[in-house]
């Protein structure tokens, strides 16, 4: 860390500075500069970030020197983590594609858009139960119901599943849920995310509203600290001025976030854009900077669903978008799910997943 | 609520739409242009919000013409409601200031800072004991031991406190909190929303980190739906692009808010800037504003506060700071609490408070 | 447009708004809801716009139902606009790219980057004589000198040129260069927009630094009203609150334009990101959600550039990124050229340009 | 300036950063921390901006210490820039507004809100000329013909006159124009700026549209470099996602570029929010905050203005708004203008502007 002291300085100020370094154990390195003086304190940085050096009289401001996240970095774990979920593998050179509707609505339509996922070759069936929506009067989520004809999908069509979770209490219901997801508003929610690092589930977590990618980075240490470190990454368009699109896809966010860390990162391009005409677009956009998952809404009937219906892909337009993925990903020599009825051989050696 | 037919649009898919408003109960209104068509539908266009109809084939885009929230816009009550804590109000002409540490962090820390708040004439101190911190690795708050201090300080010093709320099921402790708060990144927590419909405390509602004010006043609805409309509004900062200040203080959320809304509106010029020296002018901005109430940061050792020092106010800036604030509300016409050695006689009628 | 009146407009006040319309010789479309009244004009709505209608008492706010640009629309021209340069085209089904410094530096190192250019099959050059820089104290552009040594490039390598106008002064100079590139910071600098529609040159026209896509399309609205529609829009990366890249690229920009407007759309994923190993992903990125051209900024030497090094592909990483553009192009049914070395023969009739 | 190498930096590579750090006869200070080796470079680092240190193979990132401007920081000159104009000044402790019509329309109309003006006390007419207008299809302005009847006012009412400059080729129809305007969209037209710099007149410069404060300090600096002080700051709202108000005023803006540079600060209360009811609250908290002037919206029948009439103020509303700018400023130890009408007497020395 750096402390860069103000032109007027005074001596006994910058004593106090240095004092308060070594106190907590650190080395001190003075650099005078002709209009400032900085001073450079050697060893773990992050026991100074509750210091309060910037509180001090003198100081003009605190240079971090080190990322503040520390096992979801890329330097603590040089390679790429892989989610595992019962034979289906998310990271690495795999592209996995999670789709289903935003909200499970009713049995007849999740059955059949199930049905439809899995026909496409995707080994897992996302279905919100627990619905955060912004107005008290919207539908909620079948909660519980939701969450039992989520499970029910799973064991006829031998998907996993993906639901949101928004409230600690509800864990308990989750047992048949293979992946938890945690959305945009409670990306920050920290007391979730430590009880998250206390279970065996792998988590989805999506960046918040307008998340950093570091506080992104920081919320998966939170869960990652408490042991569990099945995490994957979820850019979902973060809030801009721009009103065309719901969210601005920071497509950016993939090869920034592969970079610092060794997560695997997936995209969200139903949620970003919010219109069903930029889902395939941003979904090969996401394919080619390097996503390992994409997170898609499909429907059978989007015009009656009850929530986000304008930006759900209708089968057929979903199934037209996952064979782009699929020329996207070889074109790129990565590996992706193929569908039922056209399956390639056990010889294949680069779909292993 | 305005549906705007796509140019293309044909005539069967228009039938769509009409009998889609008309088997909600609404009545339709069509509007043929030269270029678009138009249907507007009459009636409570709240029940077409989760009718899907953009969804629907041929239409360009939806338009509401009314405001999504009731119970807390100024068309449901005209008058300014006035949040009474034992006598002391929040609300209407009157400049409340709630101050203290940004976390409550020992005993003798905490007396001496309740001290000077109360002598510098506020009512109310604020103290966090369940922190939400960015990083795992931050100090966290005293939590239950936190708000037993707070509890201690209320009754030495009679003072009402304000505490932050991050977790529901911690709500049995807050019996002795006077206000909940509500931070930025739990402004959308729609469950905690919910629960805090049912109690009977006043609530301050933070926006949220990068929220619209229509999701401020739509997360107030949440708790106003649930019966409970001593809601208290609190601007702390935008996340923008700028790098100088922590967060964009929208300093004309307060207009736009009391303009749309009948709830008193706060503002935190201390989470706003980040930085000391931007407290008091950010703060007497907002009086000048038109804000009824401030939360501000005081720390009678900021050097050493364990959470956002260099953002807290000696008592010595504080107390210069609260001369200048009654000298500007003053001059505009509104009341403020007086200091205890500057009492002004109970024949006073201008700060009745 | 849709006028929505205030709860309490008088009946006078509405009368005032009503006949301001018909004296603009348009219709008037009254409908009366429960909680509103809204008044839609029906005609061209363009003349409303600089009406004043939204100051007149008893007005709420105004809705346009039409967007302001006319002549860039995809509704007014169906199909999409190819821009030819002396054999080149850009728009449509190919993916043309655009490299080469970001500023003039020396001959030698112009001839240099050229050369490799060429080599990987590009046909334009992009180099700035002119540098808009946010310090005076920074290098500015080699000037009259820099367009020299671009038409000396251009001459001996049959390149193509891009390079860009601050100053509608300076047009004069411009003969040899192919295609004018206004930067964001002159996107909404009229008076020079107004003088390009007057000239026969293809406009390369950047988003501003925060501009929405409606303003670019205005922008280049501006170009088009004067005469000149060989407009390539540039998505350059937004200014956003995330501090990893230089700037945010709005990846759904491609796809959005596309839609609203006939002409084609480049991407520049140097600009964005900021960083040279951010350029690959991004500029396949571009190409997967349809982008026909790329800007890319190649430098044989970055670290000894004048400007913007670090975002610099170096010749190796530039072969390598078009190898990969080349893939996914293909793999999406798309043209693009091809290097020298391994030219295609004449008869692929898949790469016409 | 501080250089942090990546963890595996090679001894060659650190070899040439400092290599090249010393050709620019700068000295090195080498600090050896456990994770990171930082590098500092002492001497003055504005040399470095341009020699491409972070295009170096090994180098992290880079860390500036000092702010890149330097003619108008508080560090090279202590005291705050007073600009006079004939006997009117603006900064230090006096609050000048300057109102006037967004945009001259006719003689009858100027001339009227230049009495109202004048009768409210202020020194200064602001009106323009030249609009850079978003649509080319709306009003741009009567161009030299409102130069010549805002002379005709200035002479007839013995007010200064502020008026928007677009390009460089129209300032010689600016001869009695006091103080010229440049509005947020040539706020980096950096040409333009360095033509003002070898003028003699005050500059009213206006933040960008998403511009920061250090880039608005830059584009001063393009001014003061060439020879011109005498330039007054404008915070006018930046873009943000809030959708309630046409820009997001940034309030904090006056006190942080207050503390950054000697220069005056305005603020624009009637382009931030785009709203007349906004206008007074918002320039109220301006003066709190520590603006020195005030540039407002001002017409006799805004609901006919070609311009921004949403957002004028009314006479009777720009009156009421004065009366309340006085007694803030008076609370707050500031000085400003008297009406006509309340003129206090000469012996007053608090007014002497």
């Amino acid at each position: 860390m750096i402390v860069v002291l103000k032109p007027d300085c005074r001596s006994e100020e910058r004593q106090a500075v240095v004092q308060r370094i070594e106190a907590l154990g650190l080395g001190v390195h003075l650099s005078e500069g002709r209009e400032r003086t900085i001073i450079g304190a050697i060893g773990d940085e992050r026991v100074l970030r509750e210091s309060g050096l910037e509180s001090l009289a003198g100081v003009e401001r605190i240079v971090p020197i080190l990322k503040p996240f520390k096992l979801v970095s890329r330097e603590f774990q040089h390679d790429d983590t892989v989610i595992e979920v019962d034979g289906a593998r998310i990271g690495g050179n795999h592209v996995q594609v999670i789709a289903g509707p935003c909200a499970v609505e009713s049995e007849g339509l999740l059955m059949e858009i199930a049905a439809e996922v899995k026909a496409a070759g995707c080994r897992f069936l996302r279905g919100g139960a627990y619905k955060p929506r912004t107005s008290p009067y919207s539908f909620q989520g079948l909660e519980r119901e939701g969450l039992r004809l989520l499970a029910r999908a799973r064991r006829e069509f031998g998907l996993k599943t993906v639901s949101e979770l928004v409230d600690a209490r509800d864990l308990r219901y989750f047992d048949e849920v293979d992946i938890i997801q945690i959305g945009a508003r409670n990306s920050q929610n920290f007391r979730l995310l430590q009880e998250l690092g206390r279970i065996g589930k792998p988590i989805l977590l999506k960046r918040g509203l307008s998340g950093t990618l570091n506080e992104l980075l920081m919320s998966a240490e939170y869960i990652a600290s408490g042991g569990n470190r099945r995490i994957l990454l979820c850019e979902r368009g973060i809030r801009t001025y721009e009103p065309e699109t719901r969210n601005t896809l920071d497509i950016s966010a993939v090869p920034v976030l592969s970079g610092l860390s060794h997560l695997p990162v997936a995209v969200d391009p139903s949620h970003s854009g919010g219109k069903r005409e930029l889902v395939e677009p941003l979904a090969l956009a996401g394919v080619a900077a390097g996503a390992q998952a994409l997170l898609v809404d499909v429907h059978t009937r989007p015009e009656e669903a009850l929530c986000d219906g304008p930006q759900a892909l209708t089968p057929e337009l979903f199934r037209a978008m996952m064979d782009k993925i699929r020329l996207v990903s070889a074109a790129l020599g990565r590996t992706t799910n193929q569908p039922l009825n056209t399956r390639v051989p056990k010889t294949d050696s680069s779909a292993p997943f």
